[in-house]
């Protein structure tokens, strides 16, 4: 197969400081995977004459794609090194200075706030082809040299996202024709990436022989699954082994299984409280606020989201929550009966069809020999009663919090699934 | 003065493809940064023979350091080609061999689990140094060839950084003697970037006649300026230098300053109520529990926070907050009494000293020609009375949220330390 490479140059000194955390190369690979393009090195560099020009003339993969150093300031060397490196000059472009005048009265800024330095990111390269930046006064620029392409790009990264997704993917297939890849990402929640591989390991196995593969994409909470095939010469075809492996793979995990795509848990919980008309609440101690900041994050959340109580100190799970102080002396706040009663509790008072409680030893401190550091109850109260979960998480503070949200969301969402 | 360079090779095709963000190059080369060497570039490539035989061949730095691809699995083929590199060979080390049997004990693994290939991860290259890893099993690895030095590390974050805190970067400091940088980092509150620079202008534009570099480091919700000046041979001078203009910036915009070093707004709200011996309650709307994973995210914050109410339907805001249901009819849920209310109603119902109010649109939809996505109101009420700021955020829903909940924040500092 003729496989088709691209590089990524990430022009900038903040990245090399650590000022800013590259996440364009990491995108640019993604989406180049995602069409048959393999990325094959990514280099961070300094905003500086001599290392452009060095890592320009060094590149050796079919596309070379340049974030960074686009801004209006002096500071900022890209175009003026594409110009040298190519044998150009920088003319001024009069439909790009046209929008970037646009651009800043749709931004309701006075012409005054229009400088020669906005202006004059309507000087490019003679010769480029240019790649309109919908978000931005700075263009993408498009070099097609020698067999090769290079694509000059701005380093913020939704400009950079903008100029990809309108125009530089399309282009890039449209010029290389890579092999077709179909995908198909399903999410899983509930289970950890070493236990899933166990659990579906024989029919992982004979995937290579259905010229399939498959990719573990772990995050706090959740797996990601994806399965890819080439498509030869029928897309079709690969469309439908894709989708026959898929429908195995619901076979064997279907309770893990909570979605497909990029979504999150809180907008899969969302979309099925949703359709059924019913709304949700919370009770939370050592989540403290952030599975409600997991609901709340989907727009449209207030459809069922109906409020939570955040019961740090035992006097609001009492008043707040309705729990007996005898019930808290006798099983401490970190207990099954607590967590259900507070699921209850706040389920009544706020007059939810469903509701979530944790209540654990987030940490670093506050263990015990019996309740050590990232032991955690939750429950979920609903029509058709209340049910508990004990987990015992493993991490920082971040993770056992994250990790204990994500699990209550996963309960109610299998619930919801069960309810049906 | 002679400067000593470094540059990164992150090894792994997860990265590439955008699996996992690399931050450990901008860890290193901010840690690098700190004692005075510069970071010229950073790579990332495939976990192929050829792409690291390359990587290591066109450096040109003092020092390369480089990461991953030393798990004990065949992909991983770094400490070989490491060893084609610098023409040797893999031998065990008898004493990393014990670290590892050791490391399996104290995580009470069983003698079963110790395969082969753990323990070969105890065979390293011939005449290298050894940097021990107290966090897993495999080592860090230092070369030092023809005035160069090498250094390679296991991906895997928090063991590579404890291998530098351990080890490399004292190593580092003790082989190349780069000049010292004195550092302060201040952290601010409550102004944007662009608004900071035009006030700090005029004392700005005298720091260079001081040796003295300033950097901004902006985040949501808050800015670090960080002052930095080499010593050329006296610490001691460069201290003063630097603390003297660190006063300076204290006198121009003391109102602010909320801290110095790595801390965040959440910690310093909380240092502040610890010291005072006061709670905190919140009521929050429209951030919808982000404001109280900022304040929860604190470990010991259950000292201080008692706790809160998500209040998404207006039905919690009058029943939980007691805000009377003619106020929301008349001014809307996102105004100034409303907010005010709510702050009033959490602490009265919870009985903290202070309490905090969201209340705004956080978008994409909701918006109306008054009050339009971003708008929020924020109110802080305490012992001395109720007070309420209107914002108007630009961006996502996720920054508005992230600023409304940073605001929040601030109000109260402001509130906390001019109540004193």
């Amino acid at each position: 197969m003729n496989e088709i490479t691209a590089e990524i140059i990430a022009i900038g000194d903040e990245i090399l400081i650590g000022q800013t955390v590259d996440t364009n190369s990491g995108w640019i690979g993604g989406e180049l995977a995602l069409i048959g393009i393999r990325t094959v090195r990514v280099r961070a560099i300094a905003d500086d004459r001599a290392a452009i020009l060095d890592a320009l003339g060094t590149t050796t993969a079919h596309i070379t794609l340049i974030t960074g150093g686009l801004g209006p300031t002096k500071d900022d060397l890209t175009k003026h090194v594409l110009c040298e490196f190519f044998g150009t000059r920088l003319v001024r472009f009069p439909e790009v200075e046209q929008h970037i005048v646009d651009l800043f009265q749709r931004m309701g800024r006075s012409a005054a706030d229009l400088l020669e330095a906005n202006r004059a990111q309507a000087d490019l390269p003679d010769g480029c082809t240019v790649l309109p930046n919908m978000r931005g006064t700075a263009s993408g620029m498009w070099f097609d040299r020698d067999g090769r392409v290079f694509l000059s790009m701005p380093g913020v990264p939704f400009e950079m996202r903008g100029i990809m997704r309108d125009h530089g993917l399309a282009m890039l297939r449209e010029r290389f024709r890579p092999p077709t890849i179909v995908h198909r990402t399903i999410l899983t929640a509930g289970m950890g990436e070493s236990q899933v591989a166990r659990r579906i390991e024989a029919w992982e196995d004979g995937l290579a022989a259905e010229g399939i593969k498959l990719a573990y994409l772990p995050s706090p909470g959740m797996l990601r699954l994806r399965l890819s095939a080439y498509a030869n010469a029928d897309a079709a075809e690969a469309r439908q082994r894709v989708d026959r492996q898929a429908g195995t793979l619901y076979g064997l995990i279907p309770e893990l299984i909570f979605g497909e795509g990029n979504g999150t848990l809180g907008q899969a919980v969302g979309r099925l409280l949703k359709e059924r008309g019913q709304t949700l609440a919370l009770a939370e101690s050592c989540t403290g606020g952030y599975l409600s900041h997991l609901i709340t994050a989907v727009p449209g959340s207030s459809a069922y989201y109906i409020g939570g109580v955040v019961s740090y100190a035992n006097a609001v799970k009492m008043e707040e929550l309705g729990i007996p102080s005898d019930m808290l002396e006798l099983n401490g706040a970190v207990s099954q009966p607590v967590a259900e009663r507070m699921a209850q509790g706040v389920r009544t008072a706020l007059r939810s069809h469903w509701a979530i409680a944790t209540t654990g030893v987030a940490g670093p401190d506050g263990g015990t020999p019996d309740k050590p550091v990232g032991t955690v109850w939750v429950a979920v109260a609903g029509p058709d009663g209340v049910s508990a979960k004990l987990g015992n998480f493993p991490g920082s503070r971040e993770l056992v919090i994250e990790r204990a949200a994500m699990s209550g969301l996963n309960m109610l969402r299998k619930r919801l699934t069960s309810s049906e």
